[in-house]
């Protein structure tokens, strides 16, 4: 009767309508928004650091592995109880403890939603720079486990930039305080190690946050181009001349007939690649900088630039790329979004090398990307019902990333190595390095308890082991004190 | 005659020329630019990883403890061998092997001096953003190993948001490269982990940095101030108004003295505090930042503002605050600079709390300082050769940083723990703090050979460990094959 006895812990610690444990209920926390799945033994939704250590304690006495989640909006896996076990759900710990403007910073719990953050330190004319697409539903903490990026990362780095100091939970249980409000800190700098870690190290349960100023005034351009090897080439013209622009988005073809036949943003669909160009700073001058940008991307054959200076026209500009990923239900019913990093210059190459990749495999490939970092996203379009097309789609995915990891690149940008990517780090890491990881993990992880067989290759003698232990679990559970109440709906859907 | 049988084999890897053994030669290697000394019992010059390695597996067969030095101007004895054994100067690493200006980064070897970095990558408009003091001097090995930061870091972050990319020799010989060109990497980041770790976890053979375009335009502005209060109002006030400027350094009335007493750069010696600030951007605009700022500072009772764009005219208001320490020797014999962070709006208290703790202990204190990042650097002014005063000095100093701590500030901005500091890490962490970072330490340096006794707590155990390996070691060499000739004066004295 462990499930049971795990169960009754359970509720005791977080009440009846902190636990779900009844299958309809676990199904709508067996996914993120990457394509695996995996269903969780139970979900808890602790309000407080010492509910979350009260989890960590009960999941060790009963040998189950932990997996943590913020918002599922993860493109990698990386929230995905694929060995079940307790799942920690952070949406209920979204309060924002503190705004300080005097000394830039903001102290949260992990479940608020990023674009809050932003939305709490703009009464002080104050903003949290990490914009990843998903940043109206996405968590900090989700943003922390994958050190998430955003389009206007280019200019301000991503989330371990902007990360002062950490709470957190380590898998014994043991709480302990990384970093603070200082720029600096000394001892081994655990906050860089944490944000990142795709929640296999520890648990954050609290982080200071790095506000930065708003900009007084930006400035967008939209610069349209015959090919995509133009606009490559702008990027890094633009690059090279000493100007780093807020961001430098890149959309290719099919992105742009996907998206104008989504909404009118006025995107000429005719084009071959556009640039969204952020410019951002002191309202005197930035005009003319913005200028001599567009007439950068003319030298690079731009066909046309338009120049937005009013928020409403900066909106219609941006909202193409925000809806982008959204617009390609328009093209097939599932898209596979790719993350692969590329030395800038090598930009044309690579995606010359996609389109080359998406021909030999009968499939449809747009790409929208964060191109001043050199950050692709490719979207491979597809349908999920068909799985001899699935089974292609996740090969061309893997061929991609390997075409970004010769070119000199990586294998991911902001999402992650979660499930999706983990058999592929030996591309990126030699055994030397990848032990190197082995032992930090190790050192905090020893029973390999929190996200198991997550971010390294996936050894047989990992995976055997969880599934033995979750077979000792499968019982079914007849405790029955009446239905447990679920929580309310907004609090499952954050 | 195990002595003999290290110099030996170090002879063979390193050739005549690139090892010092002899006690007259070793002296030279004995401190760094803190208070502590400790003699090496070799000292080795590599030129390549490979000899690098081969030095750790010598180090490794004869139970040596290892050091690595760059320059040795760190502040907090993080290169002094005060264990003894096989001391690593980097000095010899000095090629920049690569400027790429499409992705906006350098390779260079770690004895590299910081300032060379921004002089090879001039060229192409771009410069190396952290800028320690002793930026002429130092190496980036050494940056690296203590997180440098610089009067810069207030708008670009220290040495860790500058490094992209390491290659690093493990305690075991074993060579890992971490992260790469892109600005995230997948696995756990291991470079801000090793960033910081004081030479405890590996020694970097090879960095990748980060290059940012020079800014178009710098303005610098000397703000003159009756009172250090009002002085530090109007730096919180300058970044509440919503700007970041690149440097906001503050000197107070002591150091005014001091330094217009060696040089003249145009201070008034009857100022109580005087703010030094870097306004940076767009040539466009920028004056009329500058005049914004020098009105804030009006606001805050400030006397005079100066405003320099001329190049001439603003190198001439830096020198004062370039040549401060220097200048201290006009006041006294020795200083002992202190290295706290307190949140920006302590300012006032902490530095009126260091005054007092000076008129107790009966010490003069000059503050030169990093006021935008709330990093100060208090410059205690004694007479080394007087025991009874160095140890109200050593006093001082911790009474210094106890009162930063309790202000929510850290014991250390840039300078590193090291040896000085180790004993007080307990005021920042928790045990359960310590015992995570002594978890890495044993993951990588199980043998704690690397830097033993640094950066945490000193234990008795690890003391005598190390002095009585040393005391095995003491043996007199008697192999000679006629003196050993001393490197080149200019490679001792990097």
């Amino acid at each position: 009767m462990k499930r049971e006895a795990v169960l009754r812990e359970l509720r005791e610690v977080f009440g009846p309508r902190g636990v779900l444990w009844e299958a309809h209920h676990l199904l709508l926390y067996e996914y993120d928004a990457s394509i695996d799945k995996g269903r969780p033994d139970f979900v808890v939704f602790p309000t407080s650091t010492e509910q979350v250590v009260a989890a960590v304690r009960i999941a060790n006495r009963y040998g189950l592995p932990i997996v943590v989640r913020g918002a599922g909006t993860g493109l990698s896996g990386g929230a995905v109880a694929d060995q079940g076990g307790l799942m920690i759900v952070t949406t209920r710990m979204r309060r924002i403890l503190e705004i300080d403007p005097v000394n830039l910073r903001a102290v949260v719990q992990p479940g608020v939603v990023n674009l809050a953050v932003s939305q709490a330190a703009a009464a002080y004319g104050l903003y949290y720079a990490p914009d990843p697409s998903s940043q109206k539903a996405c968590t900090i903490g989700g943003n922390i486990a994958e050190n998430s990026g955003g389009p206007h990362c280019l200019a301000y780095g991503v989330t371990t930039h902007h990360v002062l100091g950490l709470e957190v939970v380590l898998p014994d249980g043991e709480v302990i305080e990384v970093g603070g409000a200082a720029l600096d800190w000394p001892g081994y700098d655990l906050i860089g190690l944490i944000v990142g870690s795709e929640g296999t190290l520890g648990i954050v349960t609290k982080a200071i946050l790095r506000l930065l100023p708003q900009p007084e005034a930006v400035v967008t351009l939209l610069a349209v181009f015959d090919t995509v090897d133009q606009a490559s080439e702008a990027v890094s013209a633009i690059i090279a001349d000493g100007t780093i622009p807020g961001a430098i988005e890149m959309m290719d073809r099919t992105a742009i007939q996907a998206v104008e036949s989504a909404k009118r943003c006025g995107y000429p669909t005719d084009a071959g690649a556009v640039l969204l160009i952020d410019v951002e700073g002191l309202t005197e001058g930035l005009e003319d900088l913005a200028h001599h940008i567009a007439r950068i991307c003319e030298h690079y054959d731009a066909r046309e630039v338009r120049v937005a200076t009013d928020p409403v026209e900066r909106e219609r500009l941006w909202s193409g790329r925000k809806g982008a990923f959204g617009a390609m239900g328009r093209l097939a019913p599932s898209y596979y979004v790719q993350d692969g990093v590329v030395p800038r210059d090598q930009l044309p190459r690579v995606l010359r090398r996609i389109q080359e990749i998406g021909q030999r495999y009968g499939l449809v490939i747009a790409n929208v990307f964060h191109a001043g970092d050199g950050n692709l996203h490719p979207l491979i379009l597809f349908d999920e019902r068909d799985p001899e097309q699935t089974r292609r789609v996740l090969e061309a995915g893997a061929e991609i990333l390997r075409a970004c990891v010769e070119a000199g690149g990586s294998l991911t940008g902001e999402h992650g190595i979660g499930l999706e990517k983990r058999d592929l780090m030996p591309l990126l890491f030699s055994p030397a390095d990848l032990e190197a990881m082995a032992r930090i993990k190790a050192a905090f992880n020893p029973d390999n308890r929190l996200n198991p067989c997550k971010m390294f290759p996936s050894t047989k003698m990992c995976l055997e082991t969880w599934s033995r232990r979750r077979a000792r679990m499968a019982e079914p559970i007849r405790y029955r004190a009446g239905p447990p109440e679920m929580p309310p709906e907004e609090e499952l859907w954050i």
